[in-house]
């Protein structure tokens, strides 16, 4: 089983952003947790990460025929690209959609998902946490979906 | 370490009620899985279902104290009940919610949350596996709390 | 044929309360009208009333498998409530609504009920007449669907 | 006692027009059933039905001195026709509102009524019972209206 | 100089009409006023009344080349008809709206106007004198536009 | 019968102002038609001009029982001024509100008067014409009640 | 294959009617280049003006049985009619709904239609092109079906 | 005279819940200030407090012909029970309004309240205050409607 | 301890206006009875009533240092004036916001407050007593801060 | 005569996506159509596809004095897009935009285009025949305006 | 060249108003800086400041003929003041419109400016700067009108 | 000290594009400008200029510790950009943003800016002005923080 990771626009910066909201961890140490949960749900991850809009679409539809799965922190783009959610809509790759912090506490443009209605599910506000319980998802979920 | 699970209105008919939406899961099944995960996090789960927003607001306030954490599906009191939310204000336990459905696919008045701002964090769509990662997360939550 | 007749919150001051909106006449004697026209149409009735949002819910969810139909007047939870229209949708016994008030010549609130779309229809405006109408339609309803 | 019976826009059509939505029955079948209920209830009806707004209105001015009451399907005007509303108002002859489907599931343009807040009360969701049970409604009002 | 005169839809009720708001003041009664008036004002005034949207717009298509200025109580289509207005832009002839009440008081959907930007411009809630005071305006318009 | 005629903020400026709005026009040119016209009329009027809310609202508290009705062009406060309807709900001087030009067809925030529903009417649209045509409705209004 | 074509309220008075908006093409020009282009295109065509609502109904919902496609502007009626959306959608026969101006750009009102959804398709903005690509999509879908 | 005291939701939480917000103070100490004011203004007060809507409104039904007033601080259910303000209305015992934070301040949820237009009046901001204001201002309102 | 009275506009015309709204109190009345209870209370009172804006904005200004906490009825401009806000931020003087009718249940308008935010607390609805109530909360709340 | 043909996000997935909105047609099919149609209108194209709207933008500025006319299905970037709307008005290049899918069947917010305010017009909902049509267009459009 | 410089309400209490947002800075080292300045750029500037509102439209009247260009910080009636909008349009002075702080990171009410559409621009967020920085610009502008 | 300059997409057409809203300058020219004031500011300037949000937002993360303060104008990015918004919030390079024409006098659309709130200020309406003036005040507020 192959998962892609993908982190949205500025979470390169993670670690030195806003620590307040996000805390002091960075992408590598989130890459190295995902990494090792990875291992152990005896699966495969490519991580990438992208401040375009396009890329971000250009690596979903190339994930069409060698991913199982997704799992996306879209960050800002979560909240203003209908043009990715169409990418999930046409690619059809089962997608997980993460964020670090709760929006839902935030600003009330935060709260608003593009990708949400396409995605399985929705996780928020668990920092790190978020990704880790969001692998597991998109990984049980194909499982589901393979059993069937 | 002690978690309470609340199932909120209508969780009991689960697997009864509109399988499209939720499947043929019964509730249960979702308590079964979440004792044997519970067992394997090392932690302990009481598990209360209600109709009632009076009477979950009472189980929430007896929390205090008693529990390390609340995992809730507060299904249609998510949406209309500031009294929830102001009993997990007042309680500071924390607590996560969980949603079988993807709510963000469905009826406008389902998108927003009393809860989630005053909840670490909110998982949807994943059906059994909502929980779970539920459970997990107040787990890892509480951990982490203990650590700092 | 038994239906289930539902009373929501306050309604059992009637004939007491507002006579300028609602009129004099009692919940008894609407029950008594109903049980009249219930001996007519050949069908039993069995009539409750409840102020508690997790009443009506517990009655609706232990309606299925004994009641063929339910006709309710939900009053002010008609406007409120998501765990109502969740409990109907969720046993799948055929509703009618009805109120005794013309609710679209009142307060803006009163124009939008979270229980309409899940029940067969709505009636309003009628006083005694309106309950009397809405188990003429639930029965009607229930010999269609036998038909079928 | 004599009952106008008004049928608005398209409802000729009944019977060939999207039957997923308004059933198979067509507007001979309502206007005999009806003829049949109005003479078990002891009362007269005339029958009319109209594209056109400026004709019903002109039928609704008409009806005054002549008839007891008026029971209107006023379908799509009931949500765009001030001008039916004002005629409403202006004849002052007692008016029952129904819809053969349930306006409350369908799009949102179809849950707002201009005539609703200056009819006596309004009925919708029933298919053909919803004409029958209004015209019930229609009599009762009258009858009560005589008693005072 | 010859005026165009136009009763809206239900105005043929007036004095008949909800006293309370219109007053006992019959279209007739208003007729012979503005008749009188226009002798005064040396101009020759020709009145129609009626229900239907698209016999006004004809009537105000017709107006072109005949008449010099027309005074309308567009009545319910101030608020719903895009035609009206349209009919208006289109013949642009000088057109003056009048309403006997004062919508400014009453529903809020009876606020707006979609004649009223093409209009020269508005006269509302003065009863009978609206008319005349309407008709003085659009003499002394069109004296204006002359001697411009 | 004494009027008080008012001109709200910024009409002092007339003529000067915007021409392609508002014309050429001075103040002093409305006031000395307002004067004959009031002549013709048989009424003696004051004229007063203010461009502050507070005195505005000092000389309408001042015109009880001093005049017999308020001719007034609010200007600006028409659209912000609770304080001014305030003053006129109190002193219950019989009111005409009118505008030198059409303001249905101006910025969004122009269409809406906090006045109106308290005046007698509104009349915009008509550049002098608008005031000319304000006197007589105020005048008659007055002549009407008195007949009462 | 026979295509009715339709014009909406004012589309007579064209060329004389708002230049600056719609240009100097009058109504027989365009049916005689839809005439033209049908010709070409191996198609009879019948046209229908009306400034009447209930007449564009009435023709609707004689087109069944007779008319392969509807080739309709329908004007002002585009954002105020329910009931034309209700006639296209009971007769079932293909449209196409087409506009001379480009609506986006205009008043705010004009961007909706109660007609789009219920269509094929639209086509806005191209002047009497707007008309002859219209004939082609409807000629062109029809073909399509009868292929399927 | 007797007036009866109620406590909303969490209120029972008092001391322990969002210090920030609402100070430090318990329920028993509001309490118990109430009854010292209770005797100093020579009424008697029965104090109650629930979680449960269904309870309070059955509560607010029994004080009829039982209390003179009420005072009531409904805490979360200000803003989402129509059912409460209905039980006013139908009770018509005489009700003031409290809360001990001022709401205006906080979430713009907060801000509306179904109970004050049914009310006498509310009182918002004082803390313990609040209480002890409100008990003046139900007893004062009391024995104005006596003198009457 | 000194407490600074603010009326503002209209208030002066108190008993004369509106009263079925106001009742036929005078602001006199309202003034003599605050005096008598500030002797009780051991306090001095100044009182001013301004139907300006600005002058308003000057006295709040002016009490800084002189006051040690203002009890004022902003009247209309509760809910228009930005600047009277931005006055009571400025001189940070506990402030007391009063309103003699309940304005939760008046025109939607008048339900925000622009002051209240700023404020200590607001009290509405109990006529005189509004302001009695309010002078003991200004007192009580200077009380508690000096004890702090 | 040169036309650029755009193609936005996600469109070179085209037959692969969605096929119950956007059928099993590819952008290779399209492209194959619309320069067969070309050849017979007697005009060349070059075609671009980008997911990124950065570049789209880039191909816009470009298009200056090279390219005639644009024929343009924005995609996703119709909705969300300011950037291309700007880059349209800059260039000043004449404008097609075109979408496969009827939009105005869709979600609410495909409904809105930046895009087509700067456009000649927009034509929807007929697949592949919407690129025909628009090429037309287009082509129609240049002829014209190189006629005036 | 001559500039006036108003400050609107509250501004005079400047360095003593809530220092979280606008700081230490007083009314008067603005006006000493600005003083500075314009000496610096050869222009003369007279400063006034006053909290009424009719009081700031006087003195911009009083500015036509005599000054060149007006530098205004209309503070709290930015958000409400439609008079002062007018007499900026009425008097066609060149004005810049500042604000001390970041308008756009405060309440909501404090984003929008009647005034910055009749404005040659608007500058906000930099403290004392704000000022300093508008004065160049009004000066500037004033240069590449003369220029022109 | 170093400040970067970027300007958004579009921006690159400058003088070629709108010039009715623009001007003519040229983006050359601006940053000419900028440059001669930057040396006599003491401070060094780069400049980019792109129509990708990927590579603007690139650009800003890149300016962490290299440079001393941003000048933005985000063009139409300003009003769609979340990204951007985020891009600011993590670097936290103290940045100013500029517009060209006034804003707040075009499309309801431009007035909304996500990268304000974020920003030291802005600064609209000036034309090549804009630019200076905020290089001015990004060059003192990074003077005024050294002196903190």
């Amino acid at each position: 089983m192959k998962i892609l990771v993908m982190h949205g626009p500025n979470l390169n910066l993670l670690g030195k952003r806003e620590p307040e909201i996000y805390g002091t961890l960075t992408l590598d140490q989130i890459n190295a947790s995902l990494t090792e949960l990875a291992a152990d749900l005896d699966c495969g991850i490519t991580v990438i990460q992208s401040n375009s809009e396009g890329s971000l679409i250009d690596a979903i539809q190339a994930a069409r025929d060698v991913y199982d799965g997704i799992l996306i922190n879209p960050a800002a783009y979560t909240h203003t690209s209908v043009a990715l959610r169409d990418a999930f809509s046409a690619v059809a790759v089962p997608t997980v959609e993460v964020h670090l912090s709760n929006i839902h506490r935030r600003e009330e443009f935060r709260r608003h998902s593009f990708v949400a209605p396409v995605a399985v599910g929705q996780i928020a506000g668990f920092g790190l946490d978020s990704y880790l319980l969001g692998l597991r998802a998109i990984v049980d979920y194909i499982h589901g979906m393979k059993q069937r």
